[in-house]
């Protein structure tokens, strides 16, 4: 589906809804596929939204509703009734409906819950008893477990008449009586094993599981790591209480992708859909760090303050400043953006970095000597009286920069922060710092004043 | 497996091998696991390295060597004699070893290639026609295809007695005498079906398939949005070629967001081992943006020397240079990082701009508004006589760095260039350049100078 054919659908959509033809509507949303419809709904206003939907067959209503951002849920369902609603969120996947109801106000959410069938009370409540981003949180509890003595082709006959969802089918969990994890066969080992053999003699015993409490990142990264397409998770006696498959783990990196690029921007941590945020929670979101950046700026400021003779005997000085300090930060923001994405990968741990501490001085000092000459020969046309100056300043700077950039990720994961939190305009601003205390202090020096 | 366990594992190899006890080495080397064994071997010197990969039993050693980074891969291969270097690629997954081809200079690739099995010489000439990052490169030419008119029965006695690596046969693909791709079964679908239907009658044939020349990303958002774990793709003819499965749609992702992080820091493109990459290769990457950004910094020196009058004239307006241009370009970066991150996972299209814009601006006036009451409080001690004049100019800032930080990605998509180019040191140069005229012109017909 390319953004054109989804324009022309949304297009047309609008168009039936503007000429208030209903019943062209109704026939036309009905025709496109779960996958089209979200990208239709998407597109709407809020009020066209709530109407199309509801001209929606009711398993294509559902299966679209799932798909749906959370914030869009939240926004159909508060135009339902409250028996509408408990309908659909009781059919929802009980990890799905679980994201939904976090993002509910609590009253609301709870109000739903209750009316919830007993079953699907427990299943939700189990899930949302674990911590947020933690494996608990994001796993599905519809599983399906064999015991060791069936046969395979008992096991076959338990696939068969299972109402466990199909996608959650590839990988099967063997357990025992107390619901303790003993192995997992997968569908393609039922398939070629011999129709007697037991599921103890095929089971695979080595199993990689995750716990509940694991942090969902690093659950993610042992499937990626392994190649796995599902992963058990087990409580602390090793029972089994659910499973994590792999659609969920491209969902998690994406998210936590996502996270590390806004912190890398000095942005708040959050998940929004764009084009539904209000103005109030995009300031609330960057305000912050945007605020913890100008006052740190005050250094910088008091360092020129510090050395206003030297900038009053030589103005041009002033000229290279952006120049120079700008260097300084974006050297230090391209090593920081390297290393806080190396960590996050796991390319990199944290005993490594002292030995990248070497190479990144060997790196820095050779592109400070290039950016020197860079720096030397636009001097040497505008200010030849500060070229040696700003050379010098130059490497050093870039040197700093960069030193600063790539330990700061470092320094913040030693002491269990999020190294993401180094953000470029952090680095940017105590690369400034240390930039205008160099620059003057050189140039104080070389220019006798003093 | 944490970090203290591999590092554990790799003190204890590191002391047999120092000990030039190879025995001790060989015999621990076996008792790993494949993944322990490339967390080990990743930490070794490349000496040490090439002697514990030598003393790994063959199933072990193939399995390790298919885990390896190619740069790892390619540095063994170099220690093999060529009969040895040939037996271990012909035993590699096809789309695998057209990786690590890639990587090793095209001679040696060339000479490789050709002493393979005409069978594997054939697959690996397949892929290897296709451009890179595209479904053509990435995909696996071993998959399992059905005919219509098999029954059930049939095809899973298919599925037992095929050579197909077993961890392709979730999804299985129903083909015609041509090749042309009819319908897709899964796994499961037989499991569940009556053993004598056919293989037609419970086939899907409403199938999401990739094309050859797809871009790799494209085809990866494809089966995420799917919820796939496979996609066939298909020739001009929709012939099957191969199929891509889901454990390399998470490494494509996770490629794709590396590369957008290292472009939004403003380093080249590329995927790298930090731990064997050379200084020179480093310097090579970064230094060209750097450069750039050194040029386009001459017009906020020109800027500056152009209001040399007024700056003479209030030496003091020089103290909130950096604080005023930096706060531009954080809210530059922070808008910039949003979007780059937002078009890159398809939560905002082109046409979205021009909606997002109006609420940027809304966003962009609020933060500056604040921001401004933080600098004047800060002038208010130190330099009341510019308290209006930075005041005024931090609101505009903030709002012009963060206009050009939220459109250049917008600009540059509709370009074709890729919006990640709009990095955060250079959204930080060019606020900078608007923040030094902003700033000096309002300070220059404040004072009434000129």
């Amino acid at each position: 589906m390319t953004v054109e054919q989804i324009q022309q659908n949304v297009d047309f959509i609008k168009y039936l809804y503007e000429n208030k033809d209903m019943r062209g509507l109704k026939d036309a949303i009905n025709t496109y596929e779960a996958i089209e419809v979200v990208h239709i709904l998407e597109e709407l206003s809020p009020e066209e939204r709530v109407i199309a939907y509801r001209f929606l067959q009711k398993d294509l209503a559902l299966e679209v509703f799932e798909q749906l951002d959370p914030e869009l849920q939240e926004q159909l369902l508060n135009s339902f009734s409250e028996v509408q609603a408990v309908k659909i969120i009781e059919e929802m996947e009980t990890d799905d409906r679980v994201r939904l109801l976090d993002e509910l106000p609590a009253t609301v959410a709870e109000r739903l819950v209750t009316k919830l069938s007993y079953e699907e009370r427990m299943k939700t409540a189990l899930l949302r008893g674990y911590e947020q981003e933690t494996a608990g949180r994001v796993m599905t509890p519809d599983y399906l477990s064999l015991k060791k003595n069936m046969t395979v082709n008992e096991a076959i006959e338990r696939v068969r008449t299972s109402d466990v969802d199909r996608d959650n089918l590839n990988t099967l969990y063997v357990t025992d009586a107390s619901r303790v994890l003993l192995g997992i066969v997968d569908l393609q080992d039922l398939v070629i094993a011999k129709p007697d053999q037991t599921v103890g003699e095929i089971m695979n015993e080595d199993i990689v599981y995750a716990m509940t409490d694991h942090d969902q990142e690093m659950v993610a990264r042992m499937l990626q790591e392994h190649d796995l397409i599902a992963i058990p998770v087990v409580d602390r006696e090793r029972r089994l209480v659910g499973a994590i498959t792999i659609d969920d783990v491209v969902d998690i990196l994406e998210e936590e992708a996502t996270e590390d690029f806004h912190k890398i921007g000095a942005v708040g941590k959050f998940k929004i859909n764009f084009r539904e945020a209000r103005i109030s929670f995009l300031v609330a979101k960057r305000i912050p760090w945007l605020l913890v950046l100008v006052f740190m700026n005050i250094f910088s400021g008091a360092g020129i303050a510090y050395f206003e003779n030297t900038i009053e005997a030589v103005v041009a000085l002033v000229f290279f400043l952006p120049l120079l300090i700008d260097s300084g930060g974006n050297a230090g923001s391209q090593s920081a953006t390297m290393m806080v994405r190396a960590l996050a990968t796991g390319d990199v741990v944290f005993r490594d970095w002292f030995k990248l501490l070497f190479k990144e001085i060997g790196v820095a000092f050779s592109m400070g000597l290039i950016m020197a000459l860079g720096v030397a020969l636009i001097a040497s046309f505008r200010a030849p009286e500060v070229l040696m100056i700003v050379s010098i300043t130059m490497t050093l700077i870039v040197v700093v920069g960069s030193l600063i950039g790539m330990s700061l990720p470092f320094v913040l994961s030693r002491f269990n922060m999020d190294p993401a939190a180094a953000s470029g305009p952090l680095v940017t601003s105590l690369a400034d710092i240390a930039g205008v205390l160099i620059y003057f202090s050189i140039a104080t020096w070389y220019l006798g004043i003093g």
